[in-house]
């Protein structure tokens, strides 16, 4: 693609560089090479440009580098950018449609007719799969689910009775969707009484899900991940919970049952939110962190239990000298007792 | 069921309604509709209890609601009745007696002769498949194990060479029973070597497993996993650990080797126990709390590592403020040192 | 095998017992029989040794033990020489030469002679299976992959798209190798635009990796573990990391994106480590510890965020009593403002 194509189609402005340059792929500026368009976005990186191979590179507005032999692209976003530029040099692979013979499909399952089924899928009663659907090897739809649109569900997915996956979803391998939430009620001989788990998981359109990962049924009703929802890898989400549209969760954090994660929120990695909270629309938890309380929209909190980011940061710092602090306060006693005596 | 059996079945007294009333399900308070029984056992919900359009709702000893229209079913503890009730309106699907076509059992298994087995099953030379087990699609049961009568297995679960399930236990989701223990010891030139990892694990009856877990088996010998005990999801369990009856082990909490955990012992969401200690029984520790020490019987403790809980509050309530503290002991030190030099 | 010739393959000196005394197997402490040998390495279990049943025992130089019915094998490392023992009580089964009939192999794939396939595995397009390899069921194979001789693949894996897997690796059952990292760019209306994920994992010769693990591919380039890496259970390894040599990585311990863990560095179970860092050689995190952080070569660290372990142990000891340092200030500040008013 010449680089005025590529400027063109992610809305940048060539600001250095032939307009008639090819490039042929993106990567980042440690592994590109003469063909590959790179990006600067974390300041953290600029000491790599100088090294960089790269042929051009997008960079923001007020972003300069010292080079005249790499083409530049200026743009708004250049990691978004970059992302435009690595989805025109890798568009996904469009589906084969088959069934593969050893594919065990009920009779009374609805399965569009463009959908690729690998080796040993398994397909129970009355489920539907819609068009474009790529289901990978492995997996297992229990009877009653329904797989939306153009949805891609990879090997050792499953996939439990009457779940919903909505339309463009992408979930990898090896992870639950519906297993019984984790719900029982203590006797008075102190044994767990099991509550059944006969609700269901909804999952909107545009949602991604890692891989290894639960997600629990609710009890009665349903647990809800709502459109452009992100879930990384090993996250657990209770029953239910609704995660907000938008919303990105990192690995390995967890969610009690009934908790509501609000729109466009951010949990950093081993995140853990008890059961029946609430956290408001573009809250953020770093890494770590845990509430047992509701968290306010737009708040940044940090901490096991979590807090306002800044304190916490204040507190932390402080932390690292406690031994001394508790030292300082015991020598200051004795030197006010000293005073206090004369 | 009308009112009167419903009372009957979960030892409730009729405080408020017609005994004919026909109650057809149970739900939460949010969720219920008009034949709906629900229940108020936390006090959160309260106001809840305004707004549900439930047709009954249970209630613990003392507590009022201001809705002359619902019935009031009294009772010792209404969370337990709930569930009884949940329980009758949703009994367990019976087992269907079937072997899928493509099941793939060695010949030298037994299999009792009213099993469920779901497509692409595998079952090992030698394992025991107990009478009313039903084994959903793509699980792999090794040589040598054993499944006691009316357990179910689902989909991706693994069963390693001669572990032994119990009777009646759920296991959801790609969990995997008796993989490798952790186990190496590093030689002199700082290389790892592997420990053989021959031993089982046993699960005792009535335990549930949640999705996407790991419980290793003993290098020598065996974990377990006793009675009644309660496991969530993405748990990992070491090497021949021991849980206790009726323990309950939250969502992503992590077991290193040689530990034994008490009975009834509660570990919330994300915990860490570090390996050979002994928790004793009724302990429990709260979320993201770790303890590398032996934790006494009934103890409830909390933090990294874990001590008191309710000292461990006294002190993350300080913890919020510690930047304030640390300047204020600088302020203290220079009016003292201003006192001094009086 | 005769005590003589046990005390030769280990290394050891018989310093008490009969060099014709008959060993058949090795065992813990607390389990081992008349005919086992056992071993003393951790001071913690020298208890033990007054009630073992062992018929002999490993220990180190200088630890003695009152008991002279107990054949004694001394040794430079106990531990060591345990294990060596009991490689040699319990080598692995060599492999049997099959592929069930049920295994669907692409038939563009390259596959030894000499594996074993079982039931139900899938071998994509081009995918290259070495010499030795033992796959056990419900394993998925993606196309392009490649498996090194003498690796052993548990039930329920999946290795994604031209993953590569070294020689006389084993991954336990039900991980996921090469799923895509989680990578999106935040667009100006705050949707998450998705990253490709079009590269790949290699992992080296000699490494382990738990039950239940997820390695994200690269989106452009690699991730790498590199040679001798152990990996236990749960654990998240993120787009583009590489993990060092003989480095060892506890269980739920969870990797960000892009970072580079040095060789023989350790990380306790339950460890976080954010995305772009550098953990250098020998480096140590101690259980459930954060590092946003690059660490030094050979430091061991603690905490959230972490700092140096002896000094975070004083910080955590001070901790319990944070809430009554706090009240002490309050008092001292009192008594203060009481003598300045003279």
């Amino acid at each position: 693609m010449k680089l005025s194509q590529l400027a063109k189609e992610t809305s940048a402005v060539i600001e250095q560089g032939s307009p008639e340059l090819e490039i042929t792929s993106a990567a980042g500026l440690d592994i590109a090479g003469r063909g590959d368009i790179s990006f600067l976005a974390n300041p953290k990186y600029t000491p790599q440009v100088k090294e960089t191979r790269a042929g051009a590179v997008f960079l923001n507005g007020g972003v300069e580098i010292d080079r005249a032999d790499i083409a530049v692209l200026r743009v708004k976003d250049a990691y978004v950018a970059y992302t435009l530029a690595l989805r025109m040099f890798f568009p996904d692979r469009p589906v084969e449609a088959f069934v593969h013979s050893t594919a065990v499909i009920d009779p009374s399952a609805t399965v569009a007719s463009d959908v690729e089924i690998h080796a040993n899928v398994v397909i129970g009663r009355h489920a539907r799969i819609g068009s474009g659907v790529r289901i990978f090897s492995n997996v297992t739809i229990y009877d009653g689910a329904k797989i939306g649109c153009d949805t891609v569900l990879h090997s050792g997915v499953s996939i439990r009775e009457n779940c919903e996956i909505g339309e463009r979803c992408i979930i990898q391998n090896n992870s639950t969707i519906g297993s019984h939430g984790f719900g029982y009620a203590r006797t008075e001989d102190k044994h767990w009484l099991k509550i059944p788990q006969v609700g269901r998981v909804v999952i909107e359109d545009d949602v991604e899900i890692g891989a290894n990962c639960s997600i629990d049924c609710a009890s009665v009703g349903e647990s809800r991940i709502k459109r452009g929802a992100k879930i990384d890898n090993l996250v657990q989400i209770g029953h239910s919970c609704t995660v907000g549209e938008d919303a990105l969760i990192c690995a390995q954090t967890g969610l009690a049952g009934s908790s509501v994660i609000g729109d466009r929120v951010i949990l950093a990695g081993q995140v853990g939110i008890a059961g029946h909270l609430k956290v408001g629309d573009d809250a953020v938890l770093t890494a770590k962190s845990a509430t047992s309380h509701d968290v306010e929209p737009g708040k940044t909190i940090s901490g096991i239990p979590a807090f306002d980011n800044r304190h916490w940061l204040r507190s932390t710092a402080a932390f690292r000298r406690l031994g001394e602090l508790a030292q300082k306060v015991r020598d200051l006693e004795k030197r006010l007792l000293t005073l206090e005596k004369k």
